[in-house]
């Protein structure tokens, strides 16, 4: 259980903060002013290309992919402290390295399950950054996190598969460059709970697939990653070879995309919090009131010790799931990656908080990143399944242990 | 000490909430779909106009304003469930009532102390709800809660007053039928540090006045009530009548206001804690997830209880404030106006916040009115001075209390 | 709801005050060295008896006791400033007033369901404060909350009755002067749920019942109250007239009992709260680290804060209890009965334990009263039910009002 | 940072847990009898002696000393797990293998700064585990954690030192076999505050040295541990070779001996947090109230949930800290002990309460370890400087990183 970096990491962290600093930070505003201007506020602005021929020169693309064939081929604690750094501008920075969610998921996934022809025709441009995914699995009409509840129908037709279901919170899907929907439905409803389930690749372009509307978070529309919309499917027909995998593999492959895609957010979660620490501390430096400095005062201190004793720990158990992942696989880190969904959005959400206490009515407006990076954090404690599941989940396990 | 309501006030209540069953709540969906479709959003929607004519036809009109020669002539504590049912719709309900922040906190000041001009100027088209208007204190550049830190110039000029300085979350000011600003800035800066400032009005379309910009409240920008506005004033010059009471005197007005306008807030708080406990239990009612409805499942009824715990609580509080406000005045109750400033916006997030977990993603979008009540209960932790500020002055008359 | 004092209430209030500061406070380090130095630590201490003699000359004597036959014939709502007071002495003033727990819910009961020999033979005694009594109830072998769970058998033969069972923290116990149990337990273990339990008398010399050890509370025993005692009860026999009211009847008679003595925890546990939060202001005021008083440090001052506001909202919404009680009936304050349950055992326990931390190590040691002040507000978080039977029964009832 | 453990510490710790198993857990009870028949319950109990020689034969003495003429010469990373192991007995375990607080911290003291003489004279009977020593710095006077606050004097007196002062909360002390007391005071009240103190070694039985009363900590008096005494110091003289290193050097000292015995207690409380995960889980699956075990009830299986996350963060974060301690030294590491400081004791005691409240009435009480250990791990919150203090600190430090 070694956390130390690495050669290859130092050099890559080093490289990556040079970016940064020599990059990514500049563009902020850049990207702000292009966004408020933009014809299509859907598109990703003009600076984020700029960013990503960028990112690729220096030798920062695609970093997150393990597989070798295609991406940089870290292992998950390799690239911990690197995501880690991107989530410190989490507008731009993921997206400028080719390692945004949801399509570093769907890359991993299409990688590892999808057949010759998919790579071909999707991973690939995926890999370059030409087009962009998403992945389709919550429904306004059932608790999603519960993967049986999930009642969109997926029903061979011949030659064909037909899909008719009901989506929403698409990650990425009002970007119009989000060619390809990975779909998750039922192929069998009435089979084994956890062989029901199957995924399938379905073109934005198909009849019968609607981009409805625009879901906000906390009144953002996240347009900077292509927002998260609900999409309708009424009698969608792909070709059979567009499935992933074989029938029934759906809660197998969602399984095994789950838990690389909630360590990256966790490891970006990171970065926002020492961002937010960041600013409360310069604030509370810069602010006066009732003739001292808020650094002075009592109760702000308090708040950046513990912001800084609470993010020490989220690293550190990050780390340790990620070697674990990287030594036993993702199904023997389960529990850890559960811990992690559990402990690092709600922290880094009290602290995200704290900090716009500090900036006063200005920490909710758009002149600092905090409530952006609020509505990011907030979001996670629900995204890939509430608190609470987890919570019950890795109970019951810590209980089992202690059963005789 | 009574609470029990009494006689006008308990007829009042069945009256308004005979208005929002009938009439209020059936016009939120309205509502949204017309500032969706509206030309100007920042103009108030055509149905809100409605609604204030049927609002003036029941006799719910300018129900906040105790001074009878213009308003219901209500006390605090008969105002107080009468705001609280308001609140449950906050986005109509108060503005339908022409009972709608910051307009209320305003028509009091000038009744209180505007000159017979100023009432019949600016007073008499505001309680007609024909104008709006805007209460000008927050500035960017210092910590606004301590009002010695106001940087904002009024200077006397002849016959006329020069005023100069940047301004910020201006409610209110986005709209366009807001005519009038009452601006708070310092006249004679080196004077005692109670007697530098003074109130004047400004009307919008004065030279040099100019609305820069919306300022957003986690992501949201407040449309429904004209927003929160950046507002710069640049040699603006106004005659010197338009000086609300003497000189000096502006913070003496600042805390007369603030009394009142703090408990508005509190009483529509509670309301709004009241409709998120009510979809937090309907949610909990009718959602299913392992087999079970939400509502069975233990940590959910824990959040209910507190909820409703701790509204009954906060209640109360805010109903011996008002008493007390009634019967020994708003210095009398400053103690307990501080107290429920402390509580009422903490709790009441908190308690928003659970009943979003409990809604899953869809609890942070735009289908529930979750999302924007969270972002009115998160700001009004900052507005009037943040949380920290009203500790501490507490806490500073709780020490005293005690030392020998 | 008309929380002002009447006139008898500010009349006994200013006598209860009086005696409090002349009597009571100055007889707590005297109190304490007695109990040092006693040969029977569970015998109340001389100080007590004096106090008792003085409470009585002073009118102060069975205030607690609705029934006028018996007692002061005060309502919940005058009642409850008075208890509060009490609680600022916790270990001496309610034994002076003989309105201590358990004697105060054993003496209701007696008086309300007690046949007239009853009220002859144990009554009598309690309200002349000659003799002490106990409430077994809670068992260790079950979860003594669902009164279903109650094991200890009471078995018809003849003329008598045979009971048989394990009790444990029988409060009052240890104390010699302790001379009857009322002893809840099954006469029908197969009937209605709610028709099983029966209450019958035990005379503490009846062969068969063994005060086996004094339970400790976080290391305390109470002594000063007689402690908390295991009692085994093997084949006792009682004439069947020690029955209290009848068979089945025990069910209906602890849920009558469970109401005052709950608000009268809570009115006691308001006062408690105020006393520590005088010995929190008066320690910051006191005490210099780095170079300033705690009293100026943020933290603290925010600690003071949040109590004093806390502190209101609880004692509001035990008068509203209280006056619920005396208006609609226990039955129908029953929400608001577990409201305050929930609510100010583990509010007072917070306030109480910042408290601690303000003192130093000295907060956790003997010579304040704040870590037996602890230790009585967290057992009552245990006591007469946890907080989550409770918070999930209030919970039950507000998903009800939201069920359509 | 590699915290895996190597093969020295994974044989030492399967000794030590074989040992655990087959010896103090099934001490405990026998403990807890000898205890309470005890002569003298300050004198170690007989059945700790036999745990001392078992421990020395199966080579588990001494493990905390990292100075390997004396000691295991373990580095802190390998001594962690062991240290955690002795947590879940607390009372016995650390004792039995003569690595308990105070004793350790003073034997490193003076394997670190005492004169061979001094090393002869007491550090070699403290490695037998024949005598036990006192560390003497908190006093009832001042903010002790403010080592400039300290009042007691030590003055130059011909070839002696005269000792003056009162202490209290003195560990170990109330033992008869605690013979002596390194007692830290101000040698030079005027000088260089970091310069002022000394510390000295005063043997028990030295004219003027009292050990006046025992200290409780929330009703405990830790006799297990020789308890936490007052002692009062009058013109108490010693030889002057019994100053430990120079004079002055004092706050040095005891920078140097507050680091290692930080961490240690921290490395303990994470076994106690792992004995209440334990106990709380047996509970809760054994346990049924409202006809289903309490395991399956969402709030506690929320608590075990969150018991578990928090736990592996602080053990992570502990291993942090003891690697850096081995690596960049213990004021390289001072960061980290801080942040250990505040995290770990604050979540143990929550943890521990959650476990208590789980236990019901019971939890509270002698017949589980809970209540004993809650007050061990509250104790430890103001123990060695208050959280507060520690927040304020570490605080100072990450401001200083974002000051330009």
């Amino acid at each position: 259980m070694d956390f130390a970096h690495d050669a290859r990491t130092e050099e890559l962290r080093e490289r990556l903060e040079a970016f940064m600093t020599e990059r990514v930070l500049p563009a902020e505003p850049v990207a702000r002013e292009q966004r408020a201007a933009a014809a299509d506020r859907w598109e990703p602005v003009p600076v984020l290309t700029e960013l990503q021929r960028e990112a690729r020169a220096r030798g920062l693309w695609n970093l997150f992919l393990p597989d070798e064939r295609y991406g940089a081929g870290l292992t998950n604690l390799q690239y911990a402290p690197l995501a880690e750094i991107t989530g410190r501008s989490p507008q731009l920075a993921p997206a400028a390295l080719n390692c945004g969610a949801p399509d570093t998921g769907n890359m991993e996934l299409l990688a590892e399950f999808g057949s010759p022809e998919q790579h071909e025709r999707w991973l690939k441009p995926l890999l370059e950054g030409t087009i962009r995914s998403a992945f389709a699995m919550t429904e306004p009409a059932v608790a999603s996190s519960d993967a049986r509840n999930i009642e969109t129908r997926i029903e061979r037709d011949g030659d064909e598969y037909v899909v008719n279901g009901l989506k929403w919170y698409i990650s990425g899907a009002m970007n119009p460059r989000c060619e390809v929907f990975i779909v998750m439905g039922k192929t069998d409803p009435e089979g084994d709970p956890r062989r029901r389930q199957s995924m399938i690749l379905v073109p934005r372009d198909t009849p019968g697939l609607t981009v409805r509307r625009a879901m906000t978070v906390l009144g953002f529309d996240d347009d900077w990653h292509g927002g998260h919309a609900e999409v309708s499917l009424e009698n969608v027909r792909v070709p059979a070879e567009n499935l992933i995998g074989e029938e029934g593999g759906g809660f197998a492959i969602a399984q095994a995309r789950l838990g690389p895609g909630r360590i990256h957010h966790c490891m970006r979660l990171i970065g926002m919090a020492e961002r937010a620490i960041e600013l409360m501390c310069r604030r509370a430096l810069g602010r006066t009131a009732f003739g001292r400095p808020l650094a002075d005062q009592g109760v702000v201190r308090t708040w950046i010790a513990d912001a800084r004793v609470a993010v020490e720990q989220l690293r550190l158990l990050v780390l340790k799931t990620a070697w674990l992942m990287d030594t036993v696989g993702n199904r023997g880190a389960h529990t850890e990656i559960q811990a992690i969904k559990i402990a690092v959005p709600r922290t880094v959400t009290e602290i995200v908080d704290r900090a716009i206490q500090v900036h006063g009515a200005g920490g909710l407006g758009q002149d600092f990143p905090l409530a952006e990076l609020y509505a990011s954090a907030r979001s996670l404690r629900l995204a890939d399944g509430p608190d609470e599941v987890h919570q019950r989940s890795l109970a019951r396990r810590e209980l089992a242990r202690h059963a005789d």
